[in-house]
């Protein structure tokens, strides 16, 4: 007979921190899936919600058990579900579009007006058991490892940025190599992509650049990275800048050091509204600004997963630790240092 | 025998305003063609140039003829032009690409690096005659009316701003209707976009809005715009924005009232560096921001011919004066007081 | 107390010709919606259906109700429908696809592998009611007129066609003047391409042809249709050629007179395999071919609404018939004979 | 001093054959460049115009120096010529465009209409010395090897087929492993293209396709290569298809074995015209077929010369013989046997 509690990390109120607390496993309805958590990573956004900063206070609504990053096996199925049996693996999109909008009703459901997001807007994956609509879950092929199906969510960020437009044949800036950044390397390289740059000051994640291919690793806060890149693109300037840092510096320098007509791609957030010469930067260039959000569901899940079987991406380097999930807190302290790139948590034993 | 001298109007020093003067005609090379112009047009950049303001100031080199919007025949080819014979009407491309940077052997070359402009790095078209590369000649079909071949260079870059992606069958925000946000309100309707919203604070430019097609003209120092068009559009705001004012306000606008996966397109300069809300109005929109710059070579060119020539494109409301070449000054002044908008010279008489 | 049978047209067996019954109202189930029929549409393939041709008799599987195009009115929805109440006036897109498919889960669900259509795999729309799924009713804007609505369908199979590429400033060519031929005509122009060319054999299809804004209307069993466009197009050819016809001459004549590097995009279903010199026609031409199906769903319906909405598609001449559902054999023989567009029959009274 | 004559492989008259010659070497004008060969290869057109097969008989005016794959030294500059000086070691785009067509003037010189090309409508560079005009020569990166130099030509078809869509996770089969196929594998996989699927009759092309690094090499011979391919992509059939046999069998599998929405692109050129399926093949699959001509100029040498800088591409394998230009005829018995791929001719000495 199945347990009915479980173990979950939590946010119990509003405020920093967060909990190890025994929690009721989740009832599902007729459309939805229970899956039994294999491994689970920590995401940036799980950072912001434990810290509790501005963005966490205005967004989330605790109590909430978080994590949105998984893989599992379907322990139960509603229903009237298709398509799924108990037993197997799989990880789940977690973006939870509405179905109505104009941008859920013309195939972009990524950027539905009213997405929600589990581990965000409702209970997520750090603990033993997650629920999620049937609709959302994808089906992970057997010749993916373990400790990458653990990490499809971010990992698909990363492929919808590259792939938002074309890379082969071109070269790459990458600013910023946080964990995104750093699967972007292995992406672009994997998909024609180069010469890539990339520009990081944190030596750290300047190290783990260079494992995943970087051809050019450049640390902004020594060198003119503008200048360093524009001497190795004959003046020219990168044809695709991914803006990977959400940070003022390195937003301004990926503006400049985009050639004319280059596609520059927007995921990191900046804190705040920041100034852009958009006469010089972007008009005159007559270049082309790409917000990124989220994945395609499921383009970028199924280019994600021919990537992976084809052996093209290689991304252990980045996984630098494994704990079990009672560990949270240490993992959490691990990458606010900055000396950790994706950690996984193991809510059912075995790392 | 042809003259050898020619009225033309001058900036002869490196300080505001303008002079008729008498100048020797020009000499053409063996690829060039000499063009007797029939009309001109001017253009905000000969605002800009007159005025000698900051922009003009580190751009020009005085003495220079400007001008860059004309139609006119054919006077003389050199010995190697092909393709052009003496009397044809024509017009011309007045971006001069270099031929060799990347851009330019790319298809491009609308955005090559090292590009010129006639009137404003070289003689222009306010004078009897002027001096073009027989490759950016453009040869005018005879269906077209000659006062719609004088303003074929902004109405390019109109044409090239709405065709920079999808209009049919989509709602469109511009914001700005000076003539290229006016003649984009024509071409928008003709390709099957609409509802067409306009944001304009001037009364004059409201009036040929309306008479340009527009199915909202909205004045933002008294209305709410992005309020406006949101409620018009179900919350979802727009499909396209054309952003044609470089105007601060206007472009936290244009970012606000557009939709989620929508294209913002920029074509009107703004004077300096300005804050944009990346997070809200780029990134988690999956907005589509286009720079642009030019008219493509001639890709925009056929278009706009064939646009012409269908009859779809109503322009008199907006050539508002016509004067001699020596009235110049008249028509700046009228150009300054916002009260006109395209105004045509009449180089060799007979407007 | 609402009424449990209905008025019907149906095909009772596997062979030719169709009847009026009474049969029972459908049954809802959950997450359908029960459509009171205002208007429905003859389409060609409900003579295929008739006349029992070899298509039907492989496809269907009698007795079924047919009809696919229609408009009416919400009379009933189930438990779990969202979004739409008793009452409002609503289309639907009547492919049902499975949603699990690659197709469907990568926003392509108009390609679904096992799709199935009401009309032809199901109970279709020529009878006072119809069952839907929730998720394919389309609400329709209160500024299109009745007539217009019941005829969704096949116009949006013209606007997919005519949008499945870039139109405005273009020249065009469409083969077969039959209703999405015509339809097509009054996308095009209304969109900015042109000049548009119909090749078309029928003195009644060529009439319309003429009425919905053809610039030049061929016959192609009289003229040389090939030199006839190029001739006009400056030996060029033209930019687009919409296939519409499924005519093996019409086919070969289209991908002659398309330009190096045009589009054709073809619609019509040719009833065998046929020769096609696809050395000189589409590899040395750099041609793009397009084959099209159905309609985005609903990103198709969107722009469709867009552009009737705006009033720049006239489709007045078309509807050349109305009838009770009663006379639908009648109707048949009408367009059996070619001097018929589009017939609407009233299941419900009062045309 | 100069020689003024050079040896060269003539096609003297109209007939089968070719035959090693002294003659003049090429004189300069103002704007071409005089380059001397270093190597050159032999392409599958080349054995055409040895054979004197019909194509040949009606395209070719002999006499003839013939050759159009090669890479070689600047030995002087006509004196218009601008960037380019003697010593450069350079290819050159072969394909000569008007400039002054349609395509030309959009953009798309490599499907001009009046294209004429070195090599088959003037003398090419199967001899010590070729004529290119300026805007025709490419500069070679010094990180590319020399033997890869001289196959630019092919190996820009092949980039161009493979990059004329997204290939990044996606599935792709190619018919026919003759030198482009071959390339076409690598470029495909280089850029994250996966798993290729090639199906190929003769055993030597499917060793070469091993090892080029396809995934599943197929004997359409022998094996239902259509079947095959769906029993791999879970009856899906894939994303991309690249036809490169112009074979009517391998062109009917190709089209069956592509998923619904797909891209196939046509580069290989049937002998003549053949039936197709369009209904099911084209139409109801809502497929895209693409024809490929030449090469994107110079878009594709600029894609070409990143992939090979960034080490991606091997094509070593394929590079099967050198020898001295003199041995030519021995060269082209080889490749009729089909035991050779690609092979190096060496006008001025040194393999």
């Amino acid at each position: 007979m199945p347990s009915t509690s479980m173990q979950a990390i939590m946010k119990p109120a509003p405020a920093p921190g967060a909990e190890l607390r025994q929690v009721p496993v989740p009832e599902i309805g007729p459309r939805d899936v229970l899956i039994r958590v294999r491994a689970a990573s920590i995401c940036g956004t799980d950072l912001h919600i434990y810290s509790w900063d501005r963005w966490a206070q205005r967004r989330l609504r605790p109590p909430l058990v978080f994590g949105h990053e998984f893989c599992g096996h379907v322990e139960r199925i509603g229903d009237e579900v298709q398509g799924l049996k108990p037993g197997e693996f799989v990880s789940a999109e977690m973006h939870v579009s509405c179905g109505l909008c104009y941008q859920c009703r013309t195939g972009q459901s990524h950027i539905c007006q009213y997405v929600r997001i589990i581990g965000i807007d409702a209970d997520g994956c750090f603990a033993e058991f997650v629920k999620i609509p049937a609709t959302n879950v994808w089906k992970i092929d057997p010749a993916i490892p373990v400790e990458y199906a653990a990490i499809l969510d971010p990992l698909g960020n990363a492929v919808h940025t590259v792939l938002a437009g074309d890379i082969a044949g071109m070269s790459v800036a990458i600013t910023g190599a946080g964990p995104i950044g750093l699967f972007s390397i292995a992406i672009a390289k994997a998909c024609g992509g180069g010469p890539v740059f990339v520009t990081e000051p944190h030596p750290y994640r300047q190290k783990l650049a260079v494992k995943m291919g970087a051809d050019h690793v450049i640390d902004p806060t020594s060198t003119d990275a503008v200048a360093e890149v524009l001497s190795h693109t004959s003046g020219t300037g990168v044809d695709v800048v991914l803006e990977m840092s959400g940070h003022p510096d390195a937003l301004r320098q990926g503006f400049q050091m985009l050639r004319r007509g280059g596609r520059i791609s927007l995921l990191g957030i900046p804190a705040k509204p920041l100034e852009i010469d958009l006469a010089n930067d972007v008009i005159f260039k007559g270049a082309i600004v790409q917000g990124i959000n989220g994945r395609r569901v499921f383009d970028t899940w199924y280019k994600m997963q021919a990537l992976l079987k084809s052996g093209a991406l290689k991304l252990d380097p980045l996984i630098t630790d494994r704990m079990p999930l009672a560990d949270f807190d240490r993992g959490i302290q691990m990458l606010l240092s900055g000396d950790a790139s994706k950690i996984l948590l193991y809510p059912n034993g075995s790392a």
